[in-house]
């Protein structure tokens, strides 16, 4: 059974997944070829390759779960982190926390088509993705058990994804993610000082400078934001304040995809085929809606190799000013 | 000129490097190859194709700067991430903060082999890169407007080495790395409640326990920590409490590179050739020694590729528990 312990120093919880490992030479291995054969357990066709889904949008509302005729459709990892079933078994060991790997990993399979990029998706299809979002964490949150729903997506190769076929993920955690922690944390000190949202405030900020704002609609705002780690990070934040992402409405969905997708698309028009990961940072399960926090989505590309300083140190060094990045992306398509 | 920015949320501060910068399509371009034609500017006899040395362990000692006969230089990296010459001008921008891009970006040139591998110097040439560190940062010290010296090696591609010929990098910087403030902040929090070191405490039960003890000696412990990041992770920390690494004296340095390099050459003995990045995390400059801090390097394989997991939450899902990671690197050699 995987393991969730926490640094003691930094309260960081790290997931020991055993379950995937075997001898140290094994890592020395790449990452599975994307495609065994031509073989894709994610397309219509293939549903009985992975486990039974536990959510779809169908076309034909009669067609059957686990068949072709799906939009969309999530499934358990195959691999999953942390697993459903057992006890948290929170104990000490010493100075040391630890408790059991519970969790839910789970696969959304964003469309049935194998050759469409996620940042092509039509924005009513986009929508749906958020939809699908938004309905497991509202599922998931009915075990008591989870305090956290990371979703998140890594696309190409170099950003982690081992299958081609477009999809992002979901793991559900009894702990809280020290970066969301840490936000939680920042936001409420700016808040108890100035009694407003800082997120609220940088909107607020970007929308008069405009020189970082790659796009928007009257409810979603891009920006590069003011200390990107990476060239061309980019942060989608709706207008409105808003604490968590499952409170949001399907209107609401479009919007997002409407600035989402105008995103991804300039990104990929400035530099084509990048890899690049986005998470979704969102207020924990089990706290109402905070004044303090913002949800809002944040995507990475994968341009600059993460070297020792940066690891040691969380300090990064980013070539491109966020100021430049905007006007690549605005200038682009 | 360079530009330090601070993430207005979390206090990170990350570096923007524009110089390094020019179109979006550069970031596509991989790394410079590790030697062209064979030439390597670290090698001696080429002394004159990096900046000036700012300091240099020599064979005679009156072998002149900047030629050949010596077994450690130093030197100003060529392609700094930070300049020296300039002022700090703190400033606002609407909610952000930003200072000039100010600091030392230095290269330990770590011996004149090229052949010779970091892991495989004998300890005596190893301890006398430790004092070369010391050195540095002491020197540096006098620099006021330096708050912190962080120090770290990549070595292999794979770990963001441009280079072959084994060399390791320092950066002297105005503001605390964003991970050195947490571990401070999480030391100090245990220290008010227990009046005692953490990492003393570590020390103590990783003893007793010795299942997750890479080596020792007297002086030094090398272990695999509870909640590591990643497979093999090590840390390498002084027996008795020391908070900063500045301190240490020309023996302790001979004592710690026999805990370096045995935990280097285990870890080599497991996996041929994996790339790493060592860091050293020790007290900031201007406070003098911590009763609740205690130095020490983290030494990180780059084994499993960071995905948007990792990136967007902190939270780190590791194959190899540590006990397992420890045995094998025991049973190594």
């Amino acid at each position: 059974m995987p393991e969730l312990r926490r640094d003691p120093i930094l309260g960081r919880w790290i997931i020991i997944s055993k379950e995937r490992s075997k001898r140290p030479t094994d890592f020395l291995v790449d990452k599975p070829e994307v495609l065994e054969n031509g073989f894709c357990p994610l397309c219509p066709g293939n549903e009985v390759t992975t486990p039974p889904e536990v959510f779809a949008f169908r076309d034909h509302q009669h067609s059957a779960a686990n068949t072709p005729g799906w939009k969309l459709r999530v499934v358990p990892n195959k691999y999953p982190a942390l697993i459903i079933e057992g006890e948290l078994d929170k104990e000490g060991e010493g100075l040391y926390d630890k408790m059991g790997g519970i969790g839910a990993h789970e696969v959304f399979i964003e469309t049935p088509d194998h050759e469409r990029d996620f940042s092509y998706l039509p924005v009513p299809e986009m929508a749906m993705v958020f939809q699908a979002y938004r309905n497991r964490i509202i599922d998931l949150m009915k075990d008591m058990r989870f305090q956290y729903v990371m979703i998140f997506k890594n696309h190409g190769k170099a950003a982690g994804a081992s299958l081609e076929h477009s999809h992002s993920q979901l793991i559900a955690l009894p702990v809280l993610p020290h970066l969301i922690t840490s936000e939680l944390n920042g936001s409420l000190s700016y808040y108890k000082y100035k009694e407003r949202c800082i997120y609220c405030d940088i909107i607020k900020q970007e929308m008069r400078a405009r020189h970082r704002v790659v796009c928007q609609n009257e409810d979603f705002i891009s920006i590069a934001p003011f200390a990107p780690r990476t060239p061309f990070e980019m942060w989608i934040l709706p207008k409105r304040h808003r604490s968590t992402f499952r409170e949001e409405t399907d209107e609401a969905m479009l919007k997002l995809a409407e600035v989402f997708s105008e995103s991804l698309r300039r990104l990929d028009t400035c530099i084509a085929d990048v890899p690049y990961n986005f998470v979704l940072h969102t207020g924990p399960l089990r706290t109402d809606s905070l004044d303090y926090y913002h949800y809002h989505f944040e995507i990475v590309p994968t341009l600059t190799s993460i070297a020792g300083f940066e690891w040691g140190s969380g300090f990064h060094i980013n070539p491109v000013p966020p100021e430049e990045a905007a006007a690549f992306l605005r200038s682009a398509m």
